[in-house]
């Protein structure tokens, strides 16, 4: 969609395992052809878009029959792991570029396409050590096409930085509501007005998608998480001990950074 | 200015510790008049909008001046021993009745007043023992006339329910942003694009209006982070585990929970 009427735009080709959205694509003009998995392959360059674990496969499958001077490329959240299996995976000539558009809202699936979803985001490419310049300028000029902007990183300071800024804070709003979920006594969520529900919007995403990012990227989690309910626990200790000095200077140092981002 | 200008509008006066605040509500026509603290006493209905540890002293000093039909009422966001000092500090014949509006941005004092905050929002009044009718009704005509829906909640319950929908999401957006903010490797935030700025916008609440929060419902708040601490643990145990079943049912439990909100 992001693509497909623009001048210069390339022929798009989509696939999905469901068939109604491959369908809904094609009848919507974002793709020129429904393709099956095997006819991926003949493409010049491909985005694979499905929850982390899954990309796995996938790439180790496409990656040997893509052809020379071709490009693969994904969509996930989670970077290491998927650039070793894409470099190892690939066709002699053929390359793989890990890429992380940071864009997309709590919905997935074709339905919650739209046609500006990449218009002034961020796209993360962490190249490897066999990626090529021309390769990676094929990758960015398709995100650029989608009007996005693309910063290159490389993959294990990418998932360091995500465990922290998104991952993390999924994990935490997932966490509060289920604490709302299993309480005794039922709490009148209504009277929260849009405050808990704005705050915990992210806690509606597609669980498959979380489980894979948060296990693909266990290690920078779990070091992430540990911090984090340091600082949780810190706090909750001043809170205990009626510590109103340092409770100020705890959340005068988070306003702090907050409002410098 | 959620008041004035409107037809049969009461006479609105205000005070302000901070002198500058009163002057622009004076001049931009918010209020009629800048009264002293001694004058306040005099007023029909009379609403104390601080940080609420510091609204415990002004209704301490305020309450046994007021006269005799009049009302006080504040819009702070724990209840229960505002409601208690309220109910102890009043002139026979004057009531104090609890309020919350469920309104506000994370900016505050009056450049941070526009006159629509409070339409369509809800205000929680808490009222006790010694309640009449006619002063319940006095302070909800009051914020209907702003715009607002006005709602009745005893102030335990309400302080049970909003340690969970509203201070422990502060407390958890703080101690996010805090461990960001205590780390060792700098991580650039301008990456995350919108996602962790939105998702950490109550950490940029006045701090000492949560400092006051905090410990004002300090017996909640500290249950309330029990219960999400033992959540975020079984989470965190989930992801160290690997289980993937494990992973996606939890996530599809709170996923449930907040779309049904």
């Amino acid at each position: 969609m992001a693509l497909s009427g623009r001048r210069g735009a390339p022929e798009v080709w989509g696939c999905d395992r469901r068939r109604e959205y491959a369908r809904m694509a094609l009848d919507g003009g974002a793709i020129a052809r429904a393709c099956t998995e095997r006819e991926i392959a003949a493409c010049d360059v491909v985005v694979v878009c499905v929850p982390v674990l899954r990309s796995l496969g996938i790439i180790r499958s496409l990656g040997p029959r893509m052809r020379p001077g071709s490009v693969l490329t994904d969509a996930g959240s989670v970077k290491a792991d998927v650039v070793r299996a894409g470099q190892a995976a690939m066709a002699r000539g053929a390359e793989f570029v890990g890429g992380h558009p940071i864009a997309g809202t709590e919905n997935s699936g074709f339905p919650a396409a739209f046609p500006g979803l990449f218009k002034g985001r961020s796209v993360i490419l962490t190249p490897g050590a066999g990626n090529s310049d021309g390769a990676l300028r094929r990758v960015e000029s398709l995100w650029r096409r989608a009007g996005a902007r693309v910063l290159r990183m490389d993959a294990r300071t990418h998932d360091h930085v995500f465990a922290y800024v998104s991952h993390l804070p999924h994990a935490v709003a997932y966490a509060l509501v289920h604490s709302v979920a299993t309480l005794d006594s039922r709490v009148p969520l209504g009277y929260s007005a849009g405050g808990f529900r704005d705050f915990t919007r992210i806690a509606s995403s597609n669980p498959e998608m979380w489980k894979d990012i948060v296990l693909q990227n266990r290690g920078e989690v779990l070091r992430a998480a540990r911090h984090y309910r340091r600082n949780f626990a810190l706090l909750e200790g001043l809170i205990r001990r009626r510590d109103a000095a340092g409770l100020l200077s705890y959340f005068r140092k988070a306003k702090k950074t907050r409002d410098g981002l």
